[in-house]
């Protein structure tokens, strides 16, 4: 209930991921208006059910205190349904804030970990996707906690991308190993002990190059990287669709190149990933943008289904107990 | 001589900024190659002259070491000209990190300040800039020198784009005084007391929209901010080309609005900023991309002479001694 669509866009994904993937959707939230949305597509016979949740958090609500006082929001019902193993993952559109603490404090953290961390994908000029990790689960992160994002994140990629070796990077400030500030130094060579395809230091550059597979960082560095892309690419299509508006040639010059900008805006639209998990909690849990689109809710579905077909969890919690009992952690 | 494009940018810029502005240019570097630049442009009676300097630092040489085994380097020679008072300013588009160090040991840092800063021009989708520091002069900084860094970059703001009242705003990852990391939060508490015109926290989202003047960071964050910046306007141009090539249509399209790209890549074009200066060392120094062509030297060497004119030091020293006095540092 909490997207800036809520819940039209969520209705609509649901609708396309229960027609083309092999899922059963639980829509929680206030029954009217879902019910509503939903009798305006033909749905007979796909595997949708409707939740009743009474309360929603908005996006300015605090996270905590969404948390302990909206016990019947959509976000919390959605929890106890993963929690009490009724549903195999959750996704949500809203209040990133409260669905983390949310989740966090209902479904608990995994033992092996101790911060979950948010995964963002951004695309890449080669046509790939990087998952940049953490971009906002945790701030003042210590070397252990970038080493448990490195292990998380690449079981996640290998998941959802098919890669066998993903390449896992630190984010610093140089690719040499003498560069960057003490937890980066620390936690460089922590990263290159360990049994990962660690490929070194990136500079934010490499993001969008496609030269790595999994970004660690920590959770205040990957969210001023996550915003400060967004707030680019918003700058980058002001500032072009200005320009090609200031003559008469430009814009019959638009016209013809008009198939090319869609493209261009679909390569740049977040919708195409599927949303940031959550990892380390006791549960899938799936993060979609607050403008999430039905394609973005669709295929936010589809990487939840994955991530717990894929034993997501068993696999961090086996991995890090592995690292564990090397004695990195 | 360690810019991409070295000496031509460099003699072409520096012929521009004689003819255009009212300064007196030494061209610092070895004296053949310069001379031979500067023999391809008419220049007779322009106030240039060349200082020979027989060594060059190169991109991948590292700082410190570049410091102290190439005594005479271009930067070094620099250096010391304005440390000895036959030069008001300089300018370089070599090693970032080379000219950094060479200007931090050769000019010293001011009384007032513990560690310098470099602070970096970003378009806004408003048409102004917004400036942001550090952006890599250090890293782990503490919230005293995210209060110098303030300071500086207050002044140097209103120095060069005639703000009288520059809104200054800490980078964190949310606009509440309570987010953020330990960093951010305490360095919130003391700038909000200080006699700036203080506005709070902004996300990396604001960066480019133009609702804040200064953004005040630590040089790791700063550093990360910039490269990625840089490497999405790479991969968005790259995306973009890639699509209006795609078909005959788009490719006429393109033509009929070359005009407008043209307008949209010199707004995006970081030649018109003049460059990054470092604030906090005993004299002007003002560092360009390694890729700066003659524009951008011509305006690095305009902001050069006005932080001169403007005795930004000066001015930075008398307030942080009144930051001091007041007990806040």
């Amino acid at each position: 209930m909490g997207g800036d669509s809520a819940p039209r866009a969520e209705v609509e994904g649901a609708i396309l991921a229960a027609r083309e993937m092999d899922v059963r959707v639980l829509l929680v939230g206030r029954q009217d208006p879902v019910r509503h949305e939903l009798s305006k597509h033909p749905h007979r016979g796909l595997p949708i059910e409707i939740i009743h949740a009474s309360e929603v958090i908005s996006m300015t609500d605090a996270p905590m205190q969404a948390f302990r006082k909206k016990r019947d929001s959509s976000v919390h019902v959605c929890a106890k349904l993963v929690h009490g193993g009724q549903a195999d993952g959750m996704v949500s559109a809203g209040n990133t804030g409260a669905v983390m603490a949310t989740a966090r404090f209902t479904l608990g953290t995994l033992a092996s970990v101790d911060r979950p961390a948010l995964a963002a994908p951004f695309p890449t000029s080669r046509g790939t996707v990087s998952v940049m990790l953490d971009v906002g689960a945790n701030v003042d992160s210590k070397p252990a906690h970038l080493e448990q994002f490195a292990v998380m994140g690449e079981i996640y990629y290998r998941a959802i991308f098919g890669t066998r070796r993903p390449r896992v990077a630190l984010l610093s400030i140089g690719e040499e190993e003498m560069k960057g500030n003490e937890l980066t130094k620390e936690a460089h060579n922590r990263l290159k002990h360990m049994q990962l395809n660690f490929v070194g230091n990136v500079e934010g550059r490499d993001v969008f190059s496609g030269a790595v597979d999994v970004i660690v960082c920590d959770g205040f560095i990957g969210n001023v990287a996550l915003k400060i892309s967004e707030g680019l690419v918003e700058h980058l299509v002001t500032t072009l669709k200005a320009a090609l508006n200031s003559s008469l040639s430009s814009q019959v010059g638009y016209v013809l190149s008009r198939r090319a900008y869609q493209e261009f805006k679909k390569k740049m639209d977040y919708s195409e990933y599927g949303g940031a998990p959550l990892l380390g909690v006791r549960g899938v849990t799936v993060i979609g943008h607050g403008r999430s689109n039905a394609n973005a809710i669709k295929n936010a579905i589809r990487v939840a289904a994955e991530l717990s077909r894929a034993r997501l969890n068993d696999k961090i919690d086996e991995e890090l107990a592995a690292v564990s009992a090397a004695g990195h952690s």
